[in-house]
């Protein structure tokens, strides 16, 4: 298995962004993820660091054999905290498994949107991103790279329950799809809070862009299934192909009232997002979420021509502070981060002229 | 006496916004007023409105008998809300004069920025208005304008006073000088305050851009003498002569620095409103007054090269409510007013490009 260049990786977008896909106005992104656990090995719960490595060795080894996968392992024990960032912001590895102590890493394959995390709650977390909605064909991609690696490292599953894991809400299929949706206009117009309750009764999870306690920064909603156990893929396939289109709905219908009824706020808003982050010499992270949520709207409807899809979605991700250090290859304080950031959409905004 | 288009008036910028005259980055306007009162009749705090009718048409027809002058006499008795709101934007007239309900008026020479009130607190109220700081040349021109009306309507005089007027404050020199300017970086570094208080001591008034009461919108200063009792004309102008410089110089040396401590912080504040006023599509008056203070301070340390500063200045007044509505020829509401000014910011800084 290739070394993988986070530094060459950190000048390219991200395939999961690039707006294709069906409705990738509003669902920015699919993810199918798989939780399995290597037979006969400690689960992390009860493993010692010494299982811990043993296991990584072995995953790493194995899933270097699938050669079709075009897997890069990257090990993360001793990474540098950049580029450990840099992998969160880039939804290949959770926050939990940047910050753990013990030996662990994760097999990537980005142009195919494939990461495999090594030693996360899970002995293996494989995980297949898509740009826009897309769940069969998510699902589907990660059963594919399940069953390669399966057929290498056999894996823990009991007939009456499925597929064991280290936490009982994974039990079962140890499938779990979400959705990334941007619902700007359903939070403009104090709609969200009704669509959340609705999910939550279905037992499904609403996190922001980062993963669980963050808050929905950029009006970015990631909404996953809960409930592995007792239900076929096929089932959570489907009952989610039948509830995502309802938000999507929704948020569509806002816009159009929206636009109706006061054209002029929603110019303003977009408009000025693009003002500030056109002109802007230092901006923090949150205030260019907000910022960028407004103008992906305003491309979205068709307010603001001149501007790619793919390039807003793209810069969510490369103004973070994780692409920023990386891209100038040091670590830079708050302050230089600001004014790094404001230098890089400014420069990206100018292109489009 | 021809009659004034105010319509017409409406169309061109300010001459004493030209930016033209020393210090104008700094120091504005200069404005020279003169309290008189008609010899033999009742003042403002006793007379009738019958006494106040005969003061109006004395004045207006002694005015007018003063071809040179070339003062056109506007009555305000009648005039509709907009004309009063515009001629008080110009700074033509006074708040008190445009909703006072009496008989009144104003003779106006905007080209050389002269304007006479009648029967505002005093039977008149010369005014002259110049760009930048010329104290010296307003005050002359001020009395110029004042000779050539004693001569044909004579003032109250007691040789131990002065000039009497209504108001105790104004006997003697009848004189007020007053320097409009702008403060911006005084007020960001909190240094504004100190300034007051120095002032306040020697008997200075401190006012907003629009009169008594109004807060600094804009970072805009009005400062005037207070004492026009017990010191001569020349008095009153060596003394402002010094002590405005004064200020002036430590507003340039906040500037410097900011610029080198802090660089990133004014460039971003600069180019932040720039790109705000460049692209909203609805803003109200005060915000209009933040961001264009923000972009003066830009265009006058050089960060800002496209943009006249006479540009910016005029937009300071064209974008106040009086103006828009003689522009669209209508009264417009909160909300239109918002969307007009908007509109009409972003065609002006657009023209710069």
């Amino acid at each position: 298995m290739d070394e993988v260049n986070l530094d060459e990786l950190a000048t390219k977008p991200n395939t999961w962004l690039d707006a294709s896909g069906p409705e990738a106005d509003i669902v920015v992104s699919t993810r199918a993820r798989l939780a399995r656990n290597a037979a006969g090995h400690r689960f992390s719960t009860k493993a010692t660091h010494k299982d811990k490595a043993e296991i990584e060795t072995l995953a790493s080894q194995k899933i270097s054999e699938l050669q079709d996968l075009n897997l890069h392992y990257v090990p993360l024990k001793e990474a540098p905290a950049t580029d450990k960032l840099f992998l969160v912001e880039r939804h290949l590895i959770s926050k939990e498994h940047a910050n753990a102590d013990w030996p662990r890493g994760v097999a990537i394959a980005p142009e195919s949107g494939i990461s495999v995390m090594v030693n996360e709650e899970d002995h293996l977390r494989i995980q297949v991103l898509r740009s826009g909605f897309r769940l069969g064909e998510a699902e589907e991609a990660v059963y594919r790279v399940e069953d390669a690696i399966a057929k290498v490292l056999p894996f823990c599953f009991r007939p009456q329950f499925g597929y064991l894991t280290a936490c009982p809400t994974n039990v079962g299929t140890g499938l779990r799809l979400s959705v990334l949706l941007h619902l700007p206009v359903l939070a403009m117009l104090n709609q969200i809070d009704q669509v959340f309750r609705v999910l939550s009764r279905l037992s499904y999870i609403v996190r922001g862009l980062y993963g669980e306690g963050t808050r929905a920064s950029g009006d970015f909603y990631q909404i996953s299934n809960h409930v592995t156990l007792g239900k076929s893929e096929q089932q959570t396939v489907a009952e989610m192909e039948k509830l995502i289109p309802q938000i999507v709905k929704f948020e569509r219908e806002c816009r159009v009232k929206l636009i109706s009824e006061n054209r002029t706020r929603l110019e303003d808003r977009v408009w000025r997002a693009f003002g500030i982050l056109s002109n802007a010499r230092a901006i923090n992270s949150e205030e260019t979420l907000e910022h960028l949520s407004a103008v992906r709207l305003g491309v979205n409807t068709g307010l603001i021509k001149r501007v790619p899809i793919g390039l807003v979605n793209d810069l969510f991700i490369a103004t973070q502070p994780g692409h920023l250090q990386k891209l100038q290859n040091r670590m830079l304080s708050p302050a230089e981060r600001d004014a790094v950031r404001a230098d890089l959409i400014r420069r990206k905004l100018a292109e489009c002229n």
